[in-house]
């Protein structure tokens, strides 16, 4: 299912078969959460790049509901995406409610926040609900341990997760490709322990959850430095909800597969554009009369087609295709910095390529800042 | 400029020749208010078979500015349309601010409903505006007539726009074609009166202002029998705002060759949604499971990819999808209401097809109103 066919330094480049079709990593995947990408149709996710998608169960539980689902045959036919989709099994979510939320040994009771219902969620009930989806990859219910954390709290955290992570197998009857969960914190110890636990119930790739949750940098890195040289190299890597073009060249270059991250969506939404240059923001009077591009060396619609000026005037009419056209951009951006990084792997120049472009960013960023 | 093809009764297929393109009449015009036609790309908006766009002198006018849009070199290029596209003279909008609008002789001084500037707007104004925007057909500046109005006010207010529409003339010095505007209320001799003067002025085509503003179907089917077979039959006319399905069949046999509404892009929006067998209303709960296009006969790509069920999911959601896929389909509808029309024109077979039509969407939306 997973094959590396390159690698650079500890990043590899490589081939995860799925049920819809091949998916060429490290990747970025945008996410999809109620069966739509904000603001783009399925043939616009598909231009900007776009191999896999994140379906989001939580969301998808509450609106339409499974029987909706089941009644259309899946996620895939519903929203017209016939590529892979990923599904995250909810727990993310569901956690985020913390306050209205009941915890026991077996799931999760919860305040639906459309409509006030009690909502039940536990590993079986989440697997039945990906399996409905039809999900490509179908990710085990756990639970996203809260920061900060003391190392007691994300011990007891960690191994609800991985017992979870059990049933989630057990109950796990569909099609898609099985992904685990290592949580514990920032603290490595936890890490190491989870992983273990979790490679040795055996899954079909292995995720790094409960980080970009308000730590800093410093402590994702170490995180990432302690962690991912021991998981298993013959399996994908993926680093949930991460993150800034800056954390997937880092995650790249420690050796991360997957990423998925709603950052290039909401941040174009709020007129926050990624470049090579750095960041452009579009609500900025200086765009106001500016009749180039955002980036003038990109291929994206927007760019080839759109001013800045433009842009700005969508944005301050709030007028629902600004979001189109600056989501189609931000993708196209995230998705163009994933080739960069593969070719890079390919041709094992990526150390001097993601230092350079960290640099630039950084460089980019401060300057952007101080304007 | 314009000719007339083919008749059918009272009604003419014809062609409209403009600095952007040909245009084939009778046809209808989708609303781009603010330099988009809300949530859909200038790709979208061909591809549902869009000929002629209208743009908003008015909203135009407040944001961005004339100064951006002449940078910018012209809406055209500014919105990457390079189809034909007729502006309004401002008018419309401008007396809809009633309250806040200061008339005089020589034009009006409102409010601007976006940040409380004092802002002027007159014919001279409005003309300089309408060359800036590089409009292919420009709408001289009229007062478009409240309703209801007394004789005496329809007559006063119209002889206001015939003044007006003659320095429109003498202040227009762009490329575009210019379009007279006949007012006088519900009142057929103001009706003619306004027509004569306004023809005498010379114009290179003629609209019908001041309908569709509160007045019944039957008043305003006693305006267009009135006036439609005095107005010059070389010449395209134009039914200005209007308007649902069998208005536009009613005007088309009446004799009017273009249109214009928000209805079809606002409906989609509010998930009112037109097919030639009535009306759906997207958010009745009898959609929720219905994996049936919007219409099964119809081609445009939201019927072609997707279910009641997923637009029903979308619209519960405020997913902005929801309004580009709704959008795209009511378009494509009234897009393909006009080719049917203009193709039974040719055949000279229109009296017939429209009568059942009209009968048919009666039927329809009687059915559809009780279920």
């Amino acid at each position: 299912m997973f094959e590396v066919v390159a690698e650079s330094g500890e990043a590899r480049r490589g081939e995860l078969q799925l049920n819809h079709g091949k998916v060429e990593t490290p990747v970025f995947m945008p996410c999809g959460t109620y069966g739509s990408v904000k603001a783009l149709t399925p043939v616009q996710i598909r231009e900007v790049g776009t191999q896999v998608l994140l379906g989001n169960t939580f969301h998808l539980m509450l609106r339409p509901g499974p029987d909706v689902i089941s009644d259309l045959g899946g996620l895939h036919g519903f929203m017209d995406w016939d590529g892979p989709i990923l599904t995250d099994s909810g727990g993310y979510q569901v956690f985020s409610l913390r306050d209205n939320v009941a915890l026991d040994d077996k799931g999760v009771t919860f305040r639906s926040p459309v409509n006030g219902d009690r909502v039940r969620l536990s590993p079986e009930i989440s697997m039945h609900m990906q399996k409905v989806l039809k999900s490509d990859i179908v990710m085990v219910f756990d639970e996203c341990t809260p920061y900060p954390a003391t190392h007691h709290e994300a011990k007891s955290s960690m191994l609800r997760s991985v017992g979870w992570a059990a049933t989630s197998k057990s109950a796990y009857d569909g099609e898609g490709a099985l992904f685990g969960i290592v949580q514990g914190s920032v603290y490595d110890d936890l890490r190491v322990e989870s992983l273990a636990a979790v490679v040795d119930i055996g899954f079909d790739g292995f995720a790094i959850g409960g980080l970009s949750v308000g730590e800093d940098i410093e402590e994702m890195n170490a995180v990432l430095s302690a962690l991912v040289p021991q998981m298993p190299s013959d399996h994908p890597r993926y680093l949930m909800g991460v993150g800034t073009p800056s954390d997937l060249i880092r995650g790249v270059v420690q050796g991360i597969d997957m990423f998925d991250c709603v950052m290039p969506t909401r941040n174009a939404r709020n007129g926050h554009l990624f470049t090579w240059e750095g960041v452009v923001r579009i609500r900025n009077a200086v765009h106001k009369h500016d009749s180039s591009p955002i980036d003038p060396n990109c291929g994206c619609y927007t760019c080839q087609h759109f001013s800045r000026a433009y842009l700005h005037h969508l944005d301050r009419c709030r007028e629902m295709l600004a979001c189109t056209l600056m989501s189609i951009h931000n993708l196209h951006f995230y998705h163009e910095l994933m080739t960069a990084l593969r070719k890079r792997i390919s041709e094992n120049t990526l150390s001097d390529f993601a230092s350079r472009l960290l640099a630039q960013f950084a460089d980019a960023n401060r300057v952007n800042s101080s304007a």
